[in-house]
């Protein structure tokens, strides 16, 4: 993907993303529709293929045809990302892991470079913020906005103009990948600390207590779980009641979450399904939905973390999350997990026989 | 696959289903402890990768390997067979569809077909007791034991030496896909009506009430779902209480659920992994455990349905369903979407860098 400087980004931000809040449009209700009642043609019981079934629909609302094509150029864009809150004690993993977890990227050995493997995705690593540098190159983009946020449990995490811009950086990603022909977009982060701007999101943005959006991360004691729960109720506390979407994201987000929100409004614009990860990408769908409520008709939902504040994420959004196996990895792997899943939904409104076709005699009434 | 007399049924059938049990043989303690070992040597989080990790350290166990080889080639056997129990009004769909299906399997046009080429799976069908003529063809066996069972609401469903017969093909079918190269065996299944003998094996081996076991299979309606249960009910209320597990077979089973029963027998005989579909293969695996009980550490739960008896069987087998999708399909149709997870577990397990080789800083005590 060339480095170009894009079109949004030559604008003034807030313009770039009104334009872009004005491109995402509604699915197609006739696509849809036609799915439903193709649906009850195949050689199986009404509903009998579950959510897979509502799957097909959705599908073929975004592409605007029933049968719809079945994706088959994932993209997974992961989002990385430091987090100034660090500092609060939020994590007990040392910063320099997501400079090192971006490098095991780049060499294919993390979980979500093995998932991408196997269903055919290809991998784009994306620096919005790390604190230390990152070396581009194939696939492996610097688009840092500042190195790591501000420490969110004394102030401000960023400015607006860098929420703005890490914003543009991810629906330009996503752009990007449309014209570069793929298919699905598939969210990943990586960011040590990311979990605490998350849960002040999923409060800020549903309404729930800080202590249900709060959850262990990747792994923390008692201690450090009553201080992470304070430090999200505190910052929460500090938003404006009027405060738009993107002043939320400043103030207690995160760069890779801001990046999300852009990559989902991207994606959506674009006309192509976006499959999310976990918590963080739950966190920043919130933020995309709030800034474009049709976003939320391209969103497909990869995976349930453990994570408490994702499960308050997915219903606000309304999604049935498609793996549901205790992950809580991120990276995009609970996303790439799930592509064989949104494939099989395609293909079996494409390629099921139909009662007629097949001569089976039906339920009788 | 060749159509030959099998030493098995040779033999006499007691003493051949003896044989088969005792070759049922425990896992490889050692292999899972060198599983558990390398997960936590991996660049993520201790337990990020959930239900996965528990995959792959019985995947390992199973193979006597750490890492485990990644299935390649998984075959799904689906045994079809009808019910005499139809005639008591349990499903409003008429009998000949279970041999309209058999040829819609045939031509590649069921969701099974579907699902088995989007994962590479070969698809081979059983007929161990359709009620109409079934053409043999490749990969069509004709194995009929008898054209449906009796009407389990009024009698014995079949013969002990039916049942033994019924269970002595799948476990021959399950030998013959491991010696053909196959290393991952999905349970499938067809038959108007087998939710009822599924649900009295439920009750009979796990002790849930009729009608905690009893669903509304492929959907009938209030009046026939009570009828159901009272069916359930009766029939289990006839078995002896010190009936052995072919003798529950009998009197309240169905051909397929004593073909699956053999076929997980026969599956965990070869020290391959046996992935169940849903509701019919999880009672027959009720069966074979009682059998055998060291078939447990064979078995992978690939979906859960939304019969209720499913979710009671799963429990007593100790298994947690990889999907979670409300299917209530059969054909195998859960087992083929499992397949994918099944081999993400063992490709992370295999494929992923560990702390040191990537030089990733770990988590701070």
């Amino acid at each position: 993907m060339p480095a170009t400087t894009t079109d949004a980004a030559r604008r003034d931000p807030e313009e770039a993303l009104a334009a872009l809040r004005a491109s995402v449009g509604p699915g197609d209700d006739a696509a849809a529709r036609d799915a439903r009642e193709r649906q009850a043609q195949l050689t199986k019981p009404a509903g009998a293929l579950g959510v897979l079934e509502d799957v097909s629909v959705q599908l073929s609302s975004i592409a605007r045809a029933c049968p719809p094509p079945v994706p088959s150029r994932p993209a997974v864009a992961i989002f990385a990302g430091d987090h100034g809150v660090h500092a609060a004690g939020v994590s007990p993993w040392p910063q320099e892991v997501t400079a090192g977890m971006v490098e095991n990227f780049r060499a294919g050995g993390a979980a979500v470079n093995v998932l991408a493997r196997a269903c055919g995705a290809r991998v784009v690593v994306v620096d919005v913020g790390v604190v230390g540098p990152v070396e581009p190159g194939p696939d492996v983009l610097v688009r840092k906005v500042r190195p790591g946020t501000a420490d969110l449990s004394v102030g401000p995490a960023m400015t607006r103009d860098e929420a703005l811009a890490a914003l543009l950086v991810g629906a330009q990603v996503a752009a990007d990948l449309v014209a570069d022909g793929h298919d699905l977009l598939l969210t990943g982060d990586m960011g040590i600390g990311n979990t605490t701007p998350s849960a002040c999101l999923v409060a800020a943005l549903t309404g729930v207590t800080a202590r249900t959006a709060t959850g262990r991360g990747t792994g923390v004691d008692d201690a450090t779980f009553a201080r992470k729960v304070g430090v999200v109720e505190d910052a929460v506390a500090r938003l404006a009641p009027d405060a738009d979407p993107v002043a939320v994201l400043a103030e207690v987000g995160g760069l890779e979450h801001a990046a999300l929100a852009g990559f989902v409004l991207g994606g959506a614009a674009a006309g192509v399904p976006v499959l999310l990860d976990g918590v963080i990408a739950g966190s920043a769908a919130l933020v995309a939905v709030a800034l474009a409520p049709y976003a939320a008709a391209y969103l497909l939902a990869g995976h349930r973390s453990v994570e408490p504040g994702h499960t308050a994420a997915l219903r606000h959004l309304g999604l049935r999350p498609l793996v549901d196996l205790d992950l809580r990895l991120g990276e995009g792997s609970g996303a790439a997990l799930a592509v064989p899943l949104v494939r099989a939904a395609a293909l079996l409104l494409g390629e099921m026989a139909t009662f007629d076709g097949a001569g089976v005699a039906r339920k009788q009434a």
